[in-house]
């Protein structure tokens, strides 16, 4: 029941139909008993500064959700980036503090590694491969080298977009092998699609599925349809498959933990403190 | 269960614990299978702008209810006024129509007219004496001279604001005697606190019940909380109340009418267009 005491989290998106977040993260909420709501705004790309500014003023603001095609374009209208968030260049969701300081944090990452791991098993000794080097690629890339990815290549429409994530993936974990492709490697483990591609009914492949050995998995950040056209390639070959709610409903714990929703946001804020770098 | 596909209606107001509005509303949205959902915003006054103009660019934006302290500054953000809003000089439900065209109307004097027949029989003959000249204040004073009261006093910490009003009220209804005063007359039928003053605990009244006639009714716009401090010295006369929320239930349906939430947005937008007259 939404009154006057419900903190809000708007959900800044384009196109807005396909978000399923707002579903989800009300449920979580109502399950955890916290008096907050999600509520889906379509703003378009040259809405989004004049829309956070104005979300920046609102006072039972507890979060702005970012997503398609504003993770990238939010990160220069923080005041200060979590951890999360400040390798990655790409913030999904933005938390309000009293007096309306905007912190970015970026969750994609450990909640896709989490879902990729819980299905197909540890990340860590595996080849992959990714299409993709926007918000979401990004925060994936950066998590799968943490999660200790022997070998991470990557192809990209963009080849020099995709070889400059590639050198910050490679300046913080030089451990890592890491180069652009235009196909994912008939050695790869796992193949993942971190672009849109599969949100439209009429869009092409991000990648073909025909060169991947018999024991790979493909896992997918698209959620809207579930299964995507390239999830029922893979599922014809017989290879494993991660469809990209995962990703979703493994973040929900910590957008709480860092959001936090139990009444105390002055002392939340003081706690998560530490961990932003003002930008 | 809000989606990416359900309409949102932002409700602004400063303070907004109190509101009852999304409650209400949201309630009687649901009774008619809408998918539509009112959210409250905490905007403080000079904030209001700011997030109007950011409300114009969201897509599925579908209406802004106003309430205290923005009734009346949100009147010149409008693009247009519809009939209800155009003599009043008080918008309190703003439609988004396809573009971004925003238009204002007021409900209030037609749901604080009908609430109070509905307690306290027709206002037809009857003299009526108000506390306030604001945003709530001016609806409602054109809906009592429009229902036939035959005489409407007036009350207000402005002498000069509520002469203003009165001077309005008498060249739109001729018919209608309208005057200042300082308290209520002794042969006053109705009584009316159009002021915010019973919100807080320590208000003072907004005016004294002790010289009204025993016949009297003495009724609130102030709902919460429902029995005002002002309420409960009326009953300890033996008067008749009509309590405030009445005011925001009997508008409900015009609320839906003016705004539509049936999908057939550009339908809606055409066939209310004729009734709005661009500022």
């Amino acid at each position: 029941m939404i009154s006057g005491h419900t903190q809000v989290c708007c959900l800044l998106a384009d196109p807005v139909e396909h978000v399923r977040t707002p579903q989800m993260f009300n449920a979580y909420l109502e399950t955890r008993g916290a008096d907050a709501v999600v509520v889906p705004l379509h703003v378009p790309r040259d809405e989004l500064r004049r829309m956070v500014e104005a979300l920046r003023g609102v006072r039972n603001l507890r979060a702005i959700i970012v997503t398609l095609p504003h993770k990238i374009a939010i990160v220069e209208l923080c005041d200060a980036l979590h951890e999360s968030a400040q390798r990655v260049g790409a913030v999904n969701l933005v938390r309000r503090d009293p007096g309306g300081r905007l912190v970015g944090a970026n969750f994609d990452g450990v909640g896709f590694v989490a879902a990729l791991e819980a299905g197909v098993g540890p990340v860590a000794g595996r080849s992959v491969f990714m299409a993709g080097a926007g918000g979401v690629a990004r925060a994936i890339v950066f998590e799968l080298a943490r999660a200790g990815a022997s070998r991470i290549v990557l192809c990209n429409r963009s080849q020099q977009k995709g070889e400059e994530l590639l050198r910050r993936v490679r300046q913080a974990y030089p451990a890592t092998a890491a180069a652009c492709v235009a196909a994912p490697p008939d050695d790869c483990d796992i193949a993942i699609n971190a672009t849109s591609l599969g949100l439209r009914p009429d869009d092409p492949l991000p990648f073909s599925v025909d060169a991947l050995p018999a024991n790979a998995a493909v896992a997918e950040v698209v959620m809207q349809p579930l299964m995507t056209r390239l999830l029922r390639a893979a599922q014809a070959r017989g290879l494993r498959i991660v469809t990209g709610d995962g990703m979703l409903t493994a973040q929900l714990p910590f957008w709480m933990d860092f959001v936090g929703f139990d009444g105390s946001r002055a002392a939340d804020a003081a706690a998560h403190h530490d961990a932003a770098i003002d930008r």
